[in-house]
């Protein structure tokens, strides 16, 4: 732990989010920066959210803490790696965050666990109105992470990763309570076959860099118990291509500093 | 079979596909009419194929023969009812098709058989270069189909429909040989579960009506063996809606009249 509190100590940063709306503290040059997937992650949660979120596997809680600022919602931030769970407890007490931080909690807990086990750990069975997660997605013939706090950050725990993560956020919701993910288009098969029987109506949008592109992630929202069809959404396209500035889009800015949301058709 | 007959004899129409290219003999009324949809399918075949082509369950023939006429593949369409496999022969018979229809046949089989019983049908093991299919898609809960032929086209035989045509596809396919279908976005979980382990390097492209439009279809294609990741191309979008003219997009328009190919990235 001398070198956890080391990164901690000399090589975080503390990074604006939605133009000074909220701060995180985060490792510098270690472990998983929160950005763009955590904010689009956020912008799934309807407009006017009520009740408690779970934010799981929130690194430094950028995603949870983007619902937070915005919302009346208790935010509870699950997170495996004690430093990731460290850097979330020292962001909620950024001054420019005490304002909600009082409704935000971080529980150092493995989303893997399940039955009694996960119950001990802090996963309230049908506690909770929104999961969110963006699980880790490094996949075997990824190249390997340049640093081990990155590495476990978005390292597969095994082909059944999908299974035990969406099975946790399964047992944790309420029912008619919505699941929203965020992940790679390699993953959309495990994804779906986990949420079979456990989240309906699933909406999937593709997310791509420029219009022409192929999709470089997906965002998928789905409701506990529902019975509706699966449906395919028009595609987000994060940049203009136009004069090669690759500026953000206009949905695409205001979906990310939190001024769209995502709804759900 | 008088009613079989009788609307072969008198309630069939003989339409002209990609502007006159071929030509397929249907039902008028009854039945399932071929249009948008094959013509999308055929798309996904490339360019300049070769090799022989399998059509399951090809109805009256639209996307094989919309293969047949513009390459030297050989066809073999699969069709289960004998009244669409009768509407089938009879398009191999229409003049405009005799330049290529000595390339095709067809075959009257169900395409779930298994074992021995596929093989005796007529489905060779290991032997085609390109297996095409848009699998029916009546599920529980749509509105009943009107006509007993149409329902038969449509009706999904059960849970384990598309295990059983992609179990089927795979079966007759060489190695390496491409996979191509069109379905509805209900259908993506049970699709891509049944590929997995038989056709990999998945790309999937959704079809907009018009560019903010959930999809109503989805194309998918696959390399049978492939290992390689899954990919979510850009939305194919239907129509521009400019002037409430519907008009085909440009891309869309190539696509079903043959004039350009959905190329794997």
């Amino acid at each position: 732990m001398a070198e956890a509190a080391d990164i901690i100590a000399s090589k975080a940063s503390i990074d604006a989010f939605h133009k000074g709306a909220f701060y995180l503290k985060q490792p510098k040059e270690n472990g998983h920066r929160a950005g763009i997937d955590a904010m689009l992650l956020a912008s799934l949660v309807p407009e006017d959210p009520s009740g408690r979120l779970a934010d799981l596997g929130a690194g430094a809680g950028a995603a949870g803490l983007a619902v937070a600022y915005r919302s009346k919602m208790d935010v509870t931030l699950f997170e495996k790696s004690p430093i990731m769970a460290q850097f979330a407890r020292q962001s909620l007490q950024i001054e420019q965050n005490l304002s909600f931080a009082q409704r935000c909690r971080v529980v150092e807990a493995d989303v893997e666990l399940s039955g009694q086990a996960r119950v001990a750990a802090g996963f309230e069975d049908n506690a909770f109105d929104h999961v969110i997660m963006n699980p880790p997605f490094n996949e075997a013939g990824d190249r390997k992470a340049p640093d081990e706090l990155k590495a476990q950050a978005h390292a597969m725990s095994g082909d059944d990763l999908f299974e035990k993560w969406i099975k946790t956020a399964a047992a944790i919701s309420k029912p008619q309570s919505q699941l929203s993910l965020i992940a790679r288009p390699s993953s959309l098969q495990k994804i779906l076959t986990a949420c079979e029987g456990r989240f309906g109506g699933i909406e999937i949008t593709s997310v791509l860099p420029t219009q022409n592109d192929n999709a470089i992630r997906f965002l998928l929202t789905g409701i506990k118990g529902s019975k509706a069809r699966l449906v395919m959404r028009p595609n987000l396209i994060m940049h203009s291509d136009e004069d090669g500035a690759r500026n953000y889009t206009a949905i695409a800015d205001d979906l990310i500093n939190g001024r769209a949301f995502l709804c759900r058709s």
